[in-house]
């Protein structure tokens, strides 16, 4: 139960808790963070986030290399576009689970098709910051 | 604490843990019913599986009379299809969380769609049965 | 003007006067009954409301075998999927019109195809439960 | 019960009766006018018919000034084309029941698309000439 | 030789002879019944039909269970439509026949689509009454 | 072969010879006459031309009353967007050969269908002021 | 600086001011032609609105026969549908811009595209009535 | 009984049972021309194979002209393209059944489309060699 | 007005006459021919009709090399699909028309496009063996 | 009057003047600015180019944070791709105005769309350097 | 280093050096040949043009048959549409290299796609007559 | 002989070697770099491989500036994407070859469409890491 965890947030969401809340909610990364330490006590999270896609391929690869034991990546708007992270995600080892805050199917047309999607281990989508800890549980407790 | 949860599962569903165990695991309904009941000990958990849709459709007008705190939804092949499925579920009180076992994004195109995600609080895809813990965890703990 | 006049409803519009009342009005199925019964004195109405699908083409057959003299029919979701209702309608010989209660051209883009619509002899979409009386009317009326 | 109503007539509808009478029925325009006329005594119709979308746009903005009670349009093969006259309807403040002669759905796929519909109140398509008495009927009796 | 083959018919089809004889010949499905038994004496057959799509999927659950040499399965206008029957006619073991009276190819644009063919062993489209005595020939004689 | 003619153009066709000679040739709408006249001795031409959908409509009306034998028509721009002239063509006696000085299939791809050649007698592309010729030609010794 | 530039409005803009301001905002044709006149001392606007296509051709032709300077152009519905239109911009000679009061992108998907945009100039969307002052200050200082 | 039937194969079908026996099985054309002989006494059979799209036009017309009483047609990749062949079969009398050996539905997307079957009597599918044999099985006992 | 003419048939060409008289008429090849040659005296005609794609390609390469005046060509139905053909005509320096037959586009939706006439000096279309004469009329007297 | 604005500009914008001047003009970055500059003395400007989508969006970001009156953004190239910037854009305060030098609508298809434009205050498109000065005027006298 | 290279030529390759020069250079296939065996001495070439989709599959049959080490095809137009020649390539054994001397990327939307590629070694394309060097030294050098 | 060239890679290459060798290979970034050295002694190269779009397009721009004589460009899944890229590679002067280690177009279906590729001189897919040794090839012996 020592795991290490990366998680990973794309473009924008460090503004979080400050843009348009009622999609979003009120919660900021920073209180995600406390959240998932404050329920998975002996996990050892690594906390990143970019609004440049190369960082967070640089990222991934790094995590592959560190041999990290599961990766929570919410790819924000690059979810819907980036071949590039999609290639990152099957090139590595550690599970990926794509967490979206919002339910992505409801929202605009653009929205609904994820190019990571198929190339994760799953989905979460629509339970906000709780989707997180879902992530987490699932590469701690599910993933056997 | 004392929530009571449907658990309503679609077309096929009575066959898991005989068809394509690689795809679906080995879980047996019965068995998730049996994690589930483990896990959550204060849920009053009520069980249905049907391969009509009708029959889906009765059951959850009924639960939504009978006033249950929640909904988790395997719809199954109806996913894909079911306008009048995804009509109920817009149509009921209690908040709905659509799980599949399999990644439906990393399988046939036609099952990338799902007719009632925009209606759903949320949906969760790719766990296996683990899935269906991570959905009542929602409905539980994480939906206030 | 002894005709008999089937009215069959489909999926959760045993909901109506309950579900969404800015979509749907405040009528339910029992008050547009006795509209009709109240103002069409000489017509024998036959009522029949069902979440399946199967059910609607047992009692299309049905009513066909039993010779009334049209079908008003609210197909509710079916109207966008069902090619086996459609089939079951182009198949009998009674005139069949389809009714909507909502605009369906003013909602979402699914909603905007009937399935159904070609074999039928016409269709009445926006007019909330009035439609039910426009349908009679022609069924008893206006086609000769 | 002294309604003002606006029977408003697009493209080629001048021809009716004389022009493929199997799709379009022996009604003349004329005839229709005078079915009106005799089954809605207490109402002042005003009818209008051109083949100039330019003409039928100023006729909708004039009868929005004059203040009609409501409108009957049947734009004819404009329905499918017209976003000009889509926003004239949209502008005004009297309901528009939009008619077909023929049931749209069941010709070529063109006519399976109206520009119109989803700033109607709603849709009557497939009656015949009786279509126009419906729609005066829901105008004066079915909307309040 | 002593083979237990189910035939299998969907909505719809027990109006056979009743229904569009130019489309679908005058054989009903008492008379098909009849003409398979003559022709394959050795062959025990059962014979179900319903136009509803839960009892079509139960039904082919249980000739699972039940260990059929074969199924012929004309599903009608569940062809088009229905992903649930693929995953059932997937997740079984028996071959499955898929066969349509008529040339779906022939006819309207959305029957030229079989959502279940992936999945059968093959189909046969065209040959009217006699297209259920090449596929139980095929099941009988052809497939080892 | 004193046939009545209606040569008939379209949107911007009264600029020819001006507009782009380059793909529509020199001749001005006045040659195309003289050259018709001149050609055709025996013919009564009229000749219309008009930027007006509407009087474009009428104009055909007009023909189809007056009894002309055949009408060369070049819809212009309206050759890829006017339903309500297709029906107009449609509704109408005279035989219609649809005329393009330019070879449309040959320039942008929006100029590649013409929503009035399926109801036309037939169509001709890119001969220049030539196809005028032809189409008269057709409709004085081509048809019989 | 003593250009003369022409300022045409196509269907419904003469309902502005009137027609959903929240979209189009408060400002009449009227008042936008005062604000022109005021900002541009020096200019000799001529102005036109009409309702009909044929109209708006004619006066394309017309100004480019008058040798105007530039011409203003909301074509407003005729935007998404005119080729008619189209052509009769790219066969003049003053340059035309293309002005849109509302963010015709963030409207509905049959507004996102024009059909007249790549023969103008340019195009300017969204500014409300001070597009127009934007599109004359490019006429008179940016072109050259 | 002494019928002349015609089974023709396209491109690439001489090299059955060497190419990809998985998809094809490893019956030859030869072997497959064994079976029909042995199994259908009493019929004279021609065989002709060619990769050449005119070849097998002119094959079709010949067979008409020789009245055969029936062709057996596996197209192979022609099937898909060749509106060519389409045309032939549309054009001769004897009636064509298309016959492919591997499931066509269950391979590649643009396998799954036949530009000849609307034309042909009907089409079998996915069983191998043997649905050489169903197919003159039809033609001999099944069409009359 | 010695001009040599080569008039080019395709794929099935060789059964006018024949073939669907209702679509195609009563001519044959041969009687086109001999109405061509007591029409244009002056004229030399090569005739050459192949089922075979290369051997149509072959031979617009030899009139090419032989400097014919023109060539009139009617690809049959090899004009939806041979992008060879298409490329043979554009890389050859006498001009080609393309001619129909029947309006092709009052027929089948995949016989609407032609892949070949972008790259010909212009089409005719249904006019019937009339739209060879046409076709010559304006390579001999019409292109200058 | 003391407004500060941003002038953002996208990748390859670092060209200018040297890259393709027939589209995008002899105009440089610098050029530009000083223009703005010159034009609008009491504004107070602050510039920023970057190749890098990353870079954008933090530059977005911060001018939010900084409390900037208006943003000019000539996106280049992820105009048409990137779902972040449009989601940068979309949540931060202040006026964003599209800037394009060329018009995108009269160049290939794939930039005639851009993710942005829907959540920007309008566009400005066609212009050349001088739609950065008229995107500054909205955004100094336009909006209020 | 003694292997035999076989390099197939489709339609109209036997135009080069005459067709188009700007797009195809002006080598002709003789030259290409000769550039071929001076810079591969050791390599025995088999060169083959035709315009016959069919006398191409026959001959990659025989190249197969006889055992060729690789294949240099540049099937021409037949790339965009020929699943026949296709089936072949992937039907025989020595490796295949497709060449384009044009950069079919770079030209008309229906050359974009070549049927052929997902069943070849690799695609070569953009470099003339130096592109079939590339395709041979990759055959001689590169695969091992 | 003395040629400068450029070598860049795009995301995820750095994992050459390691990720998916079925793919992609099992040679690594440097010992492509150690074959190009020693196979074109007289070439000086540069190698840069970046996961960061922006640095990719400083990169082009450098090389630009630093007058190489061409690019050798491995875009990875930017390939599929970038518009940013394809503008900068338009943008200079130095011809780019675009090369691909796997066959594209034997992959996903996105992986089909380069937008890149028709501003490249050309590209080169499927050949391992032999494909640098082609476009070096082609930049230094073939373009002149």
């Amino acid at each position: 139960m020592s795991a290490t965890i990366l998680v990973l947030d794309g473009p924008n969401l460090n503004l979080l808790g400050e843009r348009d809340p009622e999609t979003y909610g009120t919660d900021t990364l920073a209180s995600v963070q406390a959240q998932l330490a404050a329920k998975f006590g002996g996990v050892r999270f690594e906390f990143f986030q970019s609004n440049w896609e190369g960082a967070l391929i640089d990222r991934l690869h790094q995590a592959h290399r560190a041999g990290v034991d599961g990766i929570v990546f919410n790819p924000g708007a690059l979810t819907h576009t980036s071949v590039a992270l999609r290639d990152a995600v099957e090139a590595i080892t550690p599970p990926v689970v794509e967490v979206h805050l919002s339910n992505i199917y409801g929202r605009e047309d653009f929205r609904h098709h994820s190019v990571l999607a198929p190339v994760c281990s799953g989905q979460i989508s629509g339970f906000g910051a709780f989707g997180y800890l879902l992530a987490v549980s699932f590469l701690v407790h599910g993933s056997s």
